[in-house]
């Protein structure tokens, strides 16, 4: 099977080794000129879970290949997936699978813009990654994947993926709900991630504020009424804020990812959370402005550290 | 005429000084002892627009002056005005006006818990101040002191603290409409202030982020329909905008005094803001979302850094 993977930094070069590594034809791609080189010179160099390996793999800018793909795994950030699915339109065919698991909302009907929706397939990871130097990544968790065709019909396709990553040792999950866990996801992200990168303070600073009751419930409670509308989840509000707090004990001393995108002068994921649910509320004849009024400060917090977007 | 200051930090000394310069029998009244030793001891050392005085004057603290006053301007902080009503309460007999010219919305609600709506007079000034040093301060501008009645059919009152007004040269003037006055000001604080505070930011970074004009229309949305319902004013929502940002062309590289609260560690006074909106909306059975969001994460960030409410 030939396997593309669109966007190798941490977790795709994580993904693409264990393909590899159980058989698949796998090319990595992106555009880090460093990286690729050290791949293509040394391979790729990485631990999983501890456990060290080195490589060989081809990895080269999605331009410079030109074959149609079996299955592709897009592996960018949020914001950089319809740029990366115009570079690499050229190796779709009619029979290639998109595998996406990035977080955030809204991404399938990006997808939709070059793939049949039976073609989609949509899911979400646990697994956790990162880069330690040009070539050099980890691999930490057990998963699961969770997979789920966009186009209910198609299942098999799914599930020959799952069976994939099952074998790779990835924990491919087969579900019936992968959107709830998508929008639950997103929950978890339009709140800890937002509020703590708006505030620039650890989960357990924001939670212990004398507004996050209100804070949580807006957000949560306008996610749910646009999960519905949208695509016909149903996210339960006290629930899932019980669930936010709970969560919240555990990893309380850590700055999320969007915090830390900030940080290092990176722009954040924000419209594809808080900003999606916005954006979406318009198309039903509703409005999110609390979500609106987070989305409207962090670009303008962008701004003002003088990050452009690309 | 027998008048009490109930707040003597910067404004409320210089209004002070300049009331008994021009024949009143002031009394400044404050909490800070080593404002009050200085004074009583070397008397107030002011700057009246680079012009230089020392006047003896009475100091002390609200409870230990036991006369009733004619007139009582008020000059706490917007979260300081109930506990000092509460502690300035004996100095109010049938008689007494009490003028208020603080910043933000709903103070006059607060003063109609001590006193008859007919002695309230409510005002708005652009006389700025500072402390220099305990009972040392400096008064610059040159006014107005706009005021006006809460009850409509006493404006003789109003008319005679204009007068005091006049000789003592703050500049008093007798305006129609103070609520306008009021809610426009307000206008400009719940933006400017609000969003430089949360964004860490000047006028000018903030005005010149991409969404300021989402964050300027959502605010001043709210500010319009809540100030229309609570106090019946119209206001226009483009031409405020207009407003603000030529304001901002002007003042753009200042922090407002709500991001000086923050960085000195400070309670800010977003409740009497975009708070106040939040808040009144309720009463009228609307919401406003984004000014809620707005003020929740104030307030937590004061809980981030520390700051603790009286």
């Amino acid at each position: 099977m030939k396997i593309a993977i669109a966007g190798s930094g941490a977790l795709g070069s994580g993904f693409g080794y264990l393909l590899q590594k159980s058989g698949a034809d796998v090319t990595l791609l992106d555009y880090w000129d460093d990286h690729i080189k050290a791949v293509t010179e040394n391979g790729l160099k990485i631990s999983v879970n501890g456990v060290e390996d080195t490589l060989p793999m081809k990895m080269c800018k999605p331009n410079e290949l030109n074959e149609i793909m079996d299955t592709i795994f897009v592996f960018t950030k949020s914001m950089g997936l319809e740029s990366m699915m115009e570079d690499i339109k050229h190796l779709i065919g009619e029979d290639t699978q998109v595998v996406c698991l990035l977080n955030g909302l809204g991404h399938s009907k990006t997808l939709e813009k070059y793939l049949d929706k039976k073609n989609i397939i949509m899911g979400t990871t646990v697994w956790t990654a990162g880069i330690d130097a040009p070539g050099v990544t980890h691999l930490d968790g057990q998963g699961p994947v969770e997979l789920q065709n966009s186009d209910p019909s198609e299942k098999e396709a799914a599930l020959e993926i799952v069976e994939i990553l099952q074998e790779s040792g990835l924990n491919g999950v087969y579900s019936d709900n992968v959107n709830f866990t998508t929008w639950r996801k997103a929950c978890v992200n339009g709140t800890m991630n937002a509020l703590c990168a708006m505030l620039d303070a650890t989960i357990a600073e924001v939670f212990a504020s004398s507004t996050i009751d209100s804070m949580l419930s807006s957000i949560v409670t306008e996610f749910s009424q646009v999960a519905e509308l949208e695509d016909n989840i149903q996210i339960d509000v006290d629930e899932t804020i019980d669930y936010l707090k709970a969560l919240a004990e555990k990893v309380g001393s850590h700055y999320p990812s969007m915090h830390q995108d900030l940080a290092n002068n990176r722009p954040t994921e924000i419209d594809f959370l808080n900003g999606a649910v916005a954006e979406m509320s318009k198309n039903h004849g509703i409005e999110a402005p609390y979500c609106q009024a987070i989305t409207d400060l962090i670009h303008a917090k962008e701004d003002v550290l003088g990050i452009r977007k690309a």
